[in-house]
């Protein structure tokens, strides 16, 4: 089966007009809110499920591979999705300020709906942890930053005492509303496919997405929205791969900062959805992850963070066990450009500088 | 009358379910396609129209304020919307190469929907004259980059004396299918609010967006699909403002750098746009700008590139002038991780750095 091009095969829909006000609107009667609840919203959610054949290609029989490119929620990465709820919700509650623990993007996310709710927002960051166009999120989102001497745990540490002893609302991965915004971009996939894929490749870090997908595929499931579930497939990058390895990381290193975490806040959840879906953890090293970043650069258009290209890499990785004629959907959690420098030094492009305005130079340097 | 919260009150339509899949398939019959038209689309258009509260109260007098906001095109930009139907005509027409000149968000955009085309993308931009994050993404799309002696209107000599002279098609806002895809955002803005607003406020630097956007907004109305057509107001920045004080500016100068131009392409189209909308142009300094930079940061959770915050500066210099409950949508033309080095230089956001990791110190610094 050639991997279909046109659109109306693609998707058990046609494309309708624009009408999207974000995910609790789209999905209020699966979410833990009431009318009192204060909608604070981007217009989150509702990314596209590109098809890329670039992929599909490599893999070959007849195997359809799709991206979910959460990279183009409203702060750049999948965090909006809980943001959405877990705002609205300390929002309910009269809550008057926020705070995380973060290496870049939930930073980003907590800071944009907290000041949208008109919220305070606190951040608490490693000392040089954070790559510069994540911490301009924050800075320019008017968050409060705090850079302490540490690691992430440390960090996450601090912000758990901090939120217990004063009036504070923590909105790390533990916020249990965080995973209700994030199911609901398996209730789009399961939409745009008609039905579940056959496998869900994910990046890993804190691995609260994983098992945030897992119950979105779940509830839709149960309630006949999707005639199967899929296979759970987690990926990590080698140098940061507590799942992996099953024991915790004390000093992660990899070029995927956002999955760049040592010991993972839901491990045992994550572990039960790798077993309730007979899925897989595996580790990809960090020259794959770059193969894969730069074949979606180049060849599909998409410019994803490094984290999200793990997923792909996985995928390629695992190339000879995926069934024949299946349908694949990598996860693209953050956006490209929140990592410029990962970009301009992980390129195969051409690039001639200082060249004189003249016409046959150039044509000639062009290759004519 | 106060501003709405409620999204039922705020839009003629209830949010459904995601499935858009680019704006060619949402807006075919209004496009130059046919079925033999291959459509390369990374399911750009259907942004967010976001109400704006911050920028509402400050004007008063039940005036409705909102934002297009076009940063979540699938490379960071309006471009997009134009690039989709350019590169598809392109790709219609046998095309194996297409070229722009680019000061980064048009580079952007030709090369990821070139490379998804399956054909090549020369960008050529002048020397020293883009911001970061944007020539980042041009080297991930794998366009060949020339770069220049010269400026911008010397590249763009440059550019079309190639595509004359050479197979390969031009695809800078000269070429016509570009302003085709851009009026698409006045179709979605009339779909959400149920008619055209009565200002449309925007950028200008080439000018070309001003123009497709009226054409949309005409062409609604001639089916009756609005009631009504906006006036349309042009913003500049003061340093680059061609259109505003009526000559070219031989040395542009300005930090929303997408619309540093000294001489617009599409000047005479923009100037027939004011005149039969009874818009208005005026220029807006760079203080002004970030201004409205910063308040879309730290009070709507919106991270927007300097030129486009052009269009709400503008509107605020013009507070006085706005009529009494009417409603006005400000484009942000695109993403603002496109250039961090602006967030981190321009931001009212607290910031303590090497703190040590101990509870009691850190909740004293927080203000507990």
């Amino acid at each position: 089966m050639a991997f279909p091009t046109n659109l109306k095969q693609l998707f058990n829909r046609a494309p309708k007009k624009n009408n999207w006000a974000g995910l609790i609107e789209a999905y209020r009667p699966w979410l833990p809110v009431t009318k009192k609840t204060p909608v604070i919203s981007l217009y989150e959610g509702a990314t596209p499920l590109l098809p890329v054949k670039s992929i599909s290609d490599r893999i070959g029989n007849g195997v359809q591979v799709y991206v979910k490119y959460d990279g183009l929620n409203p702060t750049g990465s999948f965090k909006d999705r809980g943001m959405t709820m877990a705002i609205s919700k300390a929002k309910e509650a009269g809550c008057e300020a926020v705070i995380c623990a973060s290496t870049g993007n939930t930073s980003a996310s907590a800071a944009a709906y907290a000041r949208k709710g008109g919220m305070k927002a606190f951040v608490i960051i490693p000392d040089g942890y954070v790559a510069q166009g994540k911490l301009a999120q924050a800075l320019v989102y008017g968050a409060e930053i705090l850079s302490i001497k540490g690691n992430f745990d440390t960090a996450l540490d601090i912000v758990r005492e901090l939120s217990e002893k004063y009036p504070i609302t923590l909105v790390n991965s533990v916020n249990p509303f965080r995973l209700q915004g994030q199911k609901t971009a398996a209730f789009e996939i399961i939409e745009n496919l008609g039905n579940a894929p056959d496998w869900l490749c994910i990046p890993m870090g804190n691995a609260g997405n994983i098992s945030a997908y897992w119950m979105g595929f779940q509830e839709y499931f149960s309630a006949n929205k999707s005639k199967k579930l899929p296979k759970m497939m987690g990926f990590q990058a080698s140098g940061s791969a507590p799942l992996v390895i099953g024991k915790t990381v004390e000093e992660p290193e990899t070029i995927a900062t956002a999955i760049r975490i040592g010991n993972p806040v839901n491990k045992e959840k994550a572990l039960l959805v790798k077993n309730s879906s007979n899925g897989k953890f595996l580790s990809v090293t960090d020259s794959e992850i770059i193969n894969a970043y730069k074949i979606l650069g180049k060849e599909e258009g998409i410019f994803c963070e490094p984290a999200s290209a793990s997923s792909v890499a996985g995928l390629l990785k695992l190339k000879d066990e995926v069934p024949k004629n299946s349908k694949i959907v990598c996860v693209l959690t953050g956006n490209g450009l929140k990592d410029p420098e990962c970009a301009i030094n992980n390129n195969d492009s051409i690039f001639h500088s200082g060249l004189n305005p003249d016409i046959n130079s150039i044509a000639k340097t062009m290759g004519f």
